[in-house]
């Protein structure tokens, strides 16, 4: 006997049933605060009862939080993930793009949670998201091709990186304006910019420079 | 009959008293992380009996943190008080050698605040921060000259801003090398290269820079 055509329930897997449940958190999430996403909430988006989704996080809504921020900073680091090859400003724009995609799809509970002083912040959480932002400064040497950066070069790519953090709040704030391409190519021009400022004070970061010059 | 030279106790004022223990508080979160000072280390650091404390602080902690809080938001406003005249970057520059000096005295507790994640973190401790960061942004502008930024200089401003903070942990975290007379230096030219790349984009922050020629 075939199966009916669109089955009235299906049984998911445990992990199946985790990841859809996550799902539907990160979409309530992208559009109000985390205080105000109840685990009732997620039952009622996710069309499943509200004993099944506390019993998948029974810590409550702080496990919820934490398990949906892992799984948002898992698909941020996927953001980072370029190839290395082709001119290294235009894989630096591709990724950019990736990350304001992110930022764009997860804007309420992403900008709750760069802001900071939400109920929902915890050492915890802070240290998830320290961990992207080391992630993308690591892609960012690989793709260098540094092997060991020195103070003035870490300072500055880690500076970079909060400064494009705070654009894509303020972006968020503004309507998304500028449109997210001149928003790239502005944040590329910055990278230029302040790393030509740290190469004055620092030979590894001035021999880098040549690698930057448009068409390697 | 003269005073004695050295009265055992003076009466202090409500006002002298409230300050007095908030500089011994501010003085404990410098050195240590929020969570872990408590009302009676206050006490103890202050020379006042523990009850004394409670009677002003009788929200406890969490109160004492955001009193000492707004008095360390105050003195921070202080720093960026420069008068207007000599060149533009002159006076960029002593804002931030008062800023980076600033960062210097309350070293742990500036940190702990800004990395967040720490319990006495609320939308009210975020608010008090957000409006030292708007109150840094209005004081550049006014030495700009400028009295309606535009979308592209604000959002270059608040980056720089927000870019500045970074430094400042990462600077603490790195044993405050290089030294602060260098990483202001760094900074001003950071501030200049950013506009500068702005500039590119739009004509107000384009008219502005000619302002910066050194010297001028």
């Amino acid at each position: 006997m075939p199966p009916p055509a669109v089955p009235a329930y299906r049984r998911l897997s445990v992990e199946e049933r985790r990841s859809q449940l996550l799902d539907s958190a990160l979409t309530l999430f992208a559009h109000r605060a985390p205080e105000d996403v109840s685990l009732d909430d997620v039952a009622e988006a996710a069309g499943v009862s509200r004993p099944l989704v506390y019993r998948y996080f029974p810590g409550g809504k702080q496990q919820l939080y934490e398990a949906a921020l892992r799984s948002a900073a898992e698909e941020l680091r996927h953001c980072f993930d370029e190839p290395h090859d082709g001119p290294l400003l235009t894989r630096l724009g591709r990724a950019l793009d990736r990350y304001l995609g992110f930022v764009d799809e997860h804007a309420t509970g992403f900008s709750a949670l760069l802001q900071g002083g939400s109920v929902v912040e915890t050492s915890r959480t802070t240290a998830i998201v320290d961990g992207v932002r080391r992630a993308a400064a690591d892609h960012i040497y690989s793709h260098l091709g540094v092997t060991d950066p020195g103070p003035r070069l870490r300072m500055t790519v880690r500076m970079w990186i909060t400064a494009v953090e705070a654009s894509s709040l303020i972006w968020l704030d503004e309507e998304k304006q500028p449109p997210s391409g001149e928003l790239r190519d502005w944040l590329v021009e910055q990278f230029v910019a302040v790393l030509t400022v740290t190469a004055g004070r620092d030979p590894q970061t001035a021999a880098l420079l040549a690698a930057f010059t448009p068409g390697t």
